[in-house]
């Protein structure tokens, strides 16, 4: 018997799963151009050594569940290939979306605020979730619900673009977990949010 | 006789100054609070171990001039000390300032756009600027007279605040030159601007 199958059990707290950011912005901290457009992106990463990923299977391997933005989602999209093939996918969105066929199994479309989201998350039992999208982000930082950020800065200045980071109603203090310097010049940060 | 004083020496082309930036940030990428404040800033630094000042004071030896915005000067005198002791300093501003008297021998206050600031720092010899001010870096970076960029970035989010990256006309490739973690959580960056 699960905690979950427990008559009241809903009183319970259920421990919420580790929220972790894994993005790639320039270094002026875009993660898009002003269009979602990815193409300086798959430029940079085309120049990677082959089978370098920069820890990105991994850490989706790691997770239970992706919940993206629109926008990121259907920049993606946009790429023509899906990364995240096999993964469970939720994008987060106030719109119905029509979703590509091949992705139905695997891809829904929920709405609500980052509350409600990690509540259902933990009584799912997810333990890890990966977030991704720059407004995806900032509501969940915002919220207090991020708790590990995995930044990955690409040599480049974009001048313009869609930002990671946004408004805080409040500073939030990191601790960083690791730095990595990659030899074709990608730097990769990994930090752990402070509680509040 | 130096190449100032021969007849026509205008005409000749005077190789600029490299141009660099020194600069700390939030992960975010403010250099300050809205209304300027360092403080966040101090706080991390008053956190280092002593004598550590992740390179400043030799790159502050290394360079001729330091030219700063008139935001970045106001925020700095209002720390209550000049870190800049003897360097000299070019305030940009277009606005007439009233300089602490202590400060008349190595500070002044000039204006300019950047490519004739540029000019004005080649025929004087210098050989190396130390840029710096979000505006002040900006309107470099624009103009294409940004060479180098080291970011020290500071383990926390602000969540508002001055940028030190904004918009520029096109973008601009970076090449790593070094990157270094510190035990007490920034990391710094170093990037050579590479020529458009």
């Amino acid at each position: 018997m699960t905690t979950q199958d427990k008559p009241g059990a809903r009183a319970v707290k259920i421990p919420r799963p580790r929220i972790a950011v894994f993005a790639a912005t320039s270094l002026d901290g875009h993660i898009a151009r002003p269009d979602g457009g990815l193409d300086w992106l798959e430029a940079a990463n085309a120049r990677l050594p082959p089978g370098e990923d920069c820890g990105f299977r991994a850490f989706l391997d790691g997770a239970d569940l992706l919940a993206m933005g629109r926008a990121s989602f259907e920049a993606v999209l946009g790429l023509g290939r899906w990364p995240y093939e096999g993964k469970p996918v939720e994008v987060l969105s106030r719109q119905a979306l029509v979703l590509p066929r091949a992705l139905r199994e695997s891809v829904s479309v929920v709405a609500g605020e980052p509350a409600e989201l990690a509540a259902r998350w933990a009584a799912q039992g997810l333990r890890r979730v990966y977030l991704d999208g720059g407004q995806t982000v900032q509501r969940f930082l915002a919220a207090g619900l991020v708790d590990e950020i995995t930044l990955t800065i690409v040599p480049v200045l974009l001048g313009a673009g869609r930002p990671l980071f946004g408004a805080l109603p409040r500073e939030l203090a990191l601790v960083p977990l690791e730095t990595r310097s990659y030899g074709f010049g990608f730097v990769q940060l990994r930090y752990a949010v402070q509680p509040g």
